[in-house]
């Protein structure tokens, strides 16, 4: 645990992720758990193009909460809500399915497969004496269903229900720190995102980014190298555990 | 995780730890923090005596917080002030020592030795399949450094400074069984304190003893056995796990 972020000047204590797309392949896990749905009632639909119009919802439902439009509603209220817009996208009315069925589905947001580096990558950061977690827009609930499906070894889970802020909000990023009694400058994102990276380096934090081009799948063009001078970038959790 | 508990007549999902004397042992870890803080000032005193002024001033710290009279302060704070309430008990000026010492000593709190069935009852209960955490009064980053230190392998650490709240404050004990969207009869504390399962079970939770006759040391004459019908009692948290 001695190293100095170059943008914050401080020895980072705590390492803190990105989840969707960064730890876990949201793609492949949610089309997975869509085709199979689709299959039992014989819906003739492309599971990964529907995966991507459920996440294209993503950003702007959160957006509501964080413009004030509506209260904080936890993002499992938000996967639910976004599911029936998908479904409506294709012409399906969510009324015609067993709500309990709509509802195992949209939990299949809890049980996303880690992409093959995070646990190994997690657990060496670990191991190097730093704290670890998670800093995403999921829920507690969530992300605890999620570790304990997938092995991530998190020391603790601050879900957004607890800072009740979606990121790139100050709070979401800031919340956590305080919860830490680190110093900002002390936290660092990883993340495959450089809009949150972004949003966190305002606020203080150091930043490490993790290319995921496979995140939207192999026909989106998503950048393999970081746009911008991050204090540490590489193509796997397990390459930025080697430099820390 | 088949365990349906009697009193709430729910499946447990969670068990969550008192942590202060049912997971830890902290007259020990306090004495020996203090015996060396003592020798190196060449202070006269018995550092067990200490440790229980100290922790005498916990409920009445707390009580302050409860009642309103003061806004929420984190566990740090309130034994950062009773360290310096103790020290004057003894006739000691807390202005004669360097505050970083003082501020040190009170990390003691952070690093406390746990019982010896601590890490193996707390991990068979998560190998069945349960959640486990805290449940404690103690800050996130305090039961986080502890978790750390003593190998307790927590799912989550959702301190009273999430909640903002101290036992036996109902929210205290429905806060974390809201984040992590279970119904309080899903959740058990296991406690070595009669009045702490009390107050949990009085707002639905589901609840286990253990019996920890040496907390107050062995002079002291603590229960060892519980003197309510609690869903479960022990004389160690292996014990519980067996029946769970």
């Amino acid at each position: 645990m001695t190293y100095v972020s170059p943008s914050t000047g401080q020895t980072v204590r705590a390492v803190l992720f990105d989840v969707f797309g960064t730890v876990v392949d949201w793609r492949s896990g949610i089309a997975a758990a869509v085709g199979a749905f689709a299959s039992v009632h014989g819906l003739d639909l492309d599971p990964y193009a529907f995966a991507d119009s459920w996440r294209g919802q993503y950003q702007p439902a959160m957006q509501r909460v964080r413009a004030g439009a509506r209260p904080f509603v936890t993002l499992d209220v938000l996967h639910r809500e976004n599911l029936d817009d998908a479904l409506r996208a294709l012409g399906l009315d969510p009324g015609d399915f067993d709500p309990v069925e709509l509802d195992g589905l949209a939990r299949a947001w809890h049980f996303l497969p880690p992409w093959p580096d995070s646990v190994a990558g997690i657990t060496a950061i670990k191991r190097s004496g730093y704290i670890v977690g998670p800093m995403s827009n999921g829920n507690t609930s969530l992300l605890l269903d999620m570790a304990k499906a997938a092995g991530l070894p998190w020391d603790l889970i601050l879900g957004s229900d607890v800072s009740r802020a979606y990121k790139p909000d100050p709070e979401a990023y800031l919340r956590p720190a305080a919860l830490l009694e680190l110093d900002p400058g002390e936290v660092m994102l990883a993340a495959a995102h450089e809009a949150d990276l972004a949003a966190a380096r305002k606020v203080g934090l150091a930043t490490a980014f993790i290319a995921r081009p496979l995140e939207q799948g192999p026909a989106a063009a998503q950048a393999a190298a970081a746009t911008q001078d991050w204090d540490l970038a590489g193509a796997a959790i397990t390459e930025i555990a080697g430099r820390l």
